[in-house]
């Protein structure tokens, strides 16, 4: 292999043509580089709640990062229990819970939440998450669509299928990524493929 | 209330035009009914192997009726243990079952299968059963599609989506019935929808 030396001016020429090159395909409609990913069961914790799940002043343990900046799965678990009292890992004993997007709980059903510190009465917020897609405004551009608007999402491969109701969530720290949950990934099979497509 | 006496011919009457009907359904192109329906783990079981897990000369014993016309769901279960080693009943420990349809076992993983009286190796017929429709000719010819090729399978709703891959198997005993596993169920939302289309 030989080497060779490249000058500072140089350097910052190719610097340049890159940063450029990144900011326009965010910006001009080139297509972005689209990531999917699994979400299993979760649950979204205020400090009021944090306090009493995990004691006063708790903080949560960082487990590992999510795709999106500055989002992170915690170490921390808790036990869920259903409308007929059952403890539940992978059942709740709720009939039909309903499809929400996280946050928007008004009118979903409670549970009863067991910390190792205490318990918490949840009145509602039991959702099965909607498949959605984080985006950021440009590349909501791209794809010419607004907030709260629907896309489809195409997965190729023997057990293909399109998902037809993907959210449109913006905001500008977002990064372009789907999130499904894990029946969805099982019943595509996501980790079968790379033919993807996101579309209006 | 009033009630009306019929005589006997008017009854051959009626009967025949009903017959006549539900015959020119199945044959001319008005839509079939159709309904589907998910297929949890099962296994499909030959007489040698029946003698080794469940003794010599032994019998399933009847569940349930299936919707195709003999078929049952038995009572029998049996234990599998894939390729590490692992006692299951979620998970084998196969990281890509092949997506098949029943049968179509060339080439598969195998597994030991654990039953009352004995054990079975089955050097193949591990399979995620790949979405399917049953139907009979009539049917077949009414969507215009032959054996062996693939259909879209619509369902509705805020989980809504479309399965892009639905085997066809045509069989003259067979009523129009499509069959998905419970991952696909599950991420569609059967049960909460009867907003479903099957088309070519």
């Amino acid at each position: 292999m030989g080497s060779s030396v490249i000058d500072r001016s140089m350097v910052e020429q190719i610097v340049r043509q890159v940063a450029l090159e990144y900011l326009r395909k965010g910006a001009n409609g080139s297509a972005p580089v689209l990531t999917v990913q699994t979400s299993s069961r979760h649950m979204h914790v205020c400090r009021e709640d944090m306090d009493v799940l995990f004691g006063p002043g708790s903080e949560l343990t960082f487990d590992r990062p999510l795709f999106q900046e500055g989002n992170f799965a915690a170490k921390e678990t808790v036990t869920i229990v259903g409308p007929r009292n059952r403890l539940i890992s992978n059942l709740l004993g709720i009939d039909e819970i309903p499809i929400r997007l996280s946050g928007d709980i008004a009118g979903t059903p409670g549970a009863i939440i067991i910390g190792p510190k205490g318990v918490v009465e949840l009145k509602q917020g039991v959702i099965r998450a909607a498949i959605h897609a984080h985006m950021n405004p440009a590349e909501a551009a791209h794809f010419g669509v607004s907030q709260g608007e629907r896309m489809k999402l195409r997965i190729g491969g023997e057990a293909g299928l399109t998902f037809n109701n993907v959210h449109v969530r913006i905001d500008k720290a977002s990064r372009l990524n789907v999130h499904m949950d894990t029946d969805e990934a099982n019943a595509c099979g996501l980790h079968l493929t790379k033919d993807i497509e996101l579309f209006k």
